[in-house]
């Protein structure tokens, strides 16, 4: 952490800002963790005030009523699916379970994968995604990588730059990693958010193909981070492999129960991808028209921006939002985007409005800064003259 | 699992019970799974009620007051604690970080050490308990089989058993293997119900020396085992070499809410120990006076009964027990236990009262069935000869 300047290595970290600002979690505005801001369905608060004397009990290590529900939301088996402690679980498991040598990821992504392959011993590759771009995957490129590596991560829609790529891709890629004999894991994390994600995700595939896992995440849609629930999408011969080594009881029982429920709420998808279309668009436009500000078009809820040319270091701008209790995700411990690029997630109206009015206040008082001392320059140039 | 016998690798496996017999969770008995049956202190529950809408932000990857509670509870620093999502949890990523090559453990004794081990590719050696030693552990014989182990668990108290280790034979297992530089983990999990346990704990030698590592748990005394929450204790260089390879929202939420605040309550320690020493005494008193059993004391809160006296199979009689609501622990996938062994967790009197009466009428049963089976074979003999 650079001095005097917040960030940290994911957003959500509530704690930290507490520490540095004495700002309880609950005065925050937090766009720097990609969560839905509409809350838990309701149906799965009522679930979990309901069940709370569950936590007396263990959970159920074969996941009968959570996977049956995960199955039908998924379009899947009950045997294909693999639950997790949160899909950075099932990442780290199958980075020390399965042991590759070398691990290709792309560069910048969800900066877990690396630090799971590096835990487990592998060495990472990494596939540059470049600014120039638009951020894009190099299809070519990163499939020349795969000929070095061993298994594979790739995020769609990618964290932190909100591309999304085509169906027709990602089987290409798992094609040509298939042909390799590697693993391939394609987390999927944040594609409910794409309404029409059944015709764009993997899952289908890799339930019955070897070599492929898909990563959803519970957390990030259904608004449940702190309860942690993630799922892997496997042939079910994997699957059994995976659980004959894994500790049973992974997922809380709160979780099973939250997780059973909320896939369930079909109004609450509904309603969530309404939300997103208009304030995904709002808070775009509204980005866009800030002096210096370049955002990145996203498919999913958050949106990379480019602050470059407005004169802020992503540091210094994520630390004068958070002294007014607007939290961002600083993006400078994604190597690629040091110092020139800040997240946000897409929230809703009132949010979106505060974080619009307050980046413009601060824009524009740089700018003015800026302007100020240009004119005092060119002031003290004429009197040396 | 035997055909009609009902039997699982763990207890509190209320889902196997349901889609057996068609029992609710809440329909049940449940001595089969080790846990306070006080239930959750007031205060915990309070605490998750209060929070309920922490689940929508991530858990604080700093675990700060989380670790703050637990290093008073446990008398040490905070920098010396690993949290993770129950003790089994930490036991596997002990096992798949430090990839020991061959590991020793008891048998018998908690059997997710030999698979978490097995998991991570290393090959286990069993040190035996025998039962004409009332499955005393033999300290010059595990020693002996430190030479060929690279990583050692050690159950203290030891579940199934029940036996407590004193301070010094731990302590010099721990010198044992310290002088041959391996890694002893040592689980404590049932420790909190020895009331004078902070005698009894590695905990302050773990927290400062090399390749040791104490577990904990918060499932079992405080009765959240829903919640899971586990702590392993080492040395700070360690604890920072774990978290550095580990996925950082390992607890969840509410299980760090629960637990900061479960252990700061004395009040309902003293009122386990005070139910512990009463309800121990009378449940054991009552097995001992049913025909055919023989329990095993116990320093902990479950007893493990030798049945084979009784004329019943463990799995036969988990299972009439079952039918009735009544669920024990067959320890049939114990390897040195098979078909001989159940094991009761100490629950309320109500309960303990019901199980001492229910097996005393199918001991009588069966033994009045034996006896008619020897009446009708005396008699049949009778008139054949």
């Amino acid at each position: 952490m650079g001095n005097g300047t917040f960030s940290s290595l994911h957003g959500g970290n509530w704690q930290e800002v507490r520490q540095k600002y004495g700002w309880e979690p609950g005065e925050l505005l937090d766009f720097s963790a990609n969560i839905n801001p509409l809350g838990p369905p309701a149906c799965v608060l009522e679930a979990l005030i309901k069940n709370l004397q569950a936590v007396k009990r263990y959970p159920d290590p074969t996941n009968l009523e959570l996977k049956s529900s995960l199955a039908a939301y998924l379009g899947v088996q009950p045997d294909s699916l693999l639950v997790g402690n949160g899909a950075t679980e099932i990442i780290y498991f199958l980075c020390f379970l399965l042991r590759p040598r070398t691990v290709l990821v792309a560069q910048p992504t969800f900066s877990e994968y690396a630090r799971a392959a590096e835990a487990a011993g592998a060495r990472v590759i990494f596939c540059p995604l470049l600014p120039t771009q638009g951020f894009k995957l190099d299809v070519e490129g990163y499939c020349c990588l795969l000929d070095q590596s061993d298994m594979a991560f790739l995020c769609n829609p990618n964290n932190p730059t909100g591309n999304l790529l085509p169906y027709d891709t990602v089987y290409r890629i798992w094609q040509e990693s298939r042909r390799r004999g590697i693993w391939l894991i394609v987390d999927e994390s944040f594609l409910d958010f794409v309404e029409d994600w059944p015709e764009l995700s993997l899952v289908q595939v890799a339930a019955r193909e070897e070599k492929l896992v898909v990563l959803r995440s519970l957390t990030k849609f259904f608004a449940l981070p702190g309860l942690r629930l993630g799922v892997g999408i496997a042939a079910p011969g994997i699957i059994k492999y995976l659980e004959e080594r894994s500790d049973p009881w992974r997922v809380n029982i709160l979780a099973q129960l939250a997780g059973a429920v909320a896939v369930k709420d079909k109004e609450y998808q509904i309603r969530t991808w309404e939300w997103l279309k208009v304030e995904k668009a709002y808070l775009f436009e509204g980005l866009a028209s800030l002096p210096g500000l370049r955002p990145y078009r996203s498919e999913t809820n958050f949106i990379l921006v480019d602050i470059s040319l407005s004169g802020w270091k992503s540091g210094e701008l994520t630390n004068a939002l958070a002294q007014h209790k607007v939290l961002v995700r600083d993006c400078s411990n994604f190597p690629v985007l040091k110092g020139r690029y800040i997240r946000v997630a897409v929230k809703e109206r009132e949010s979106n409005t505060i974080l619009l009015r307050l980046l413009r206040t601060f824009l524009q008082g740089k700018g003015y800064e800026r302007e100020h001392a240009h004119l005092s320059h060119s002031a003290r140039g004429d009197s040396v003259e």
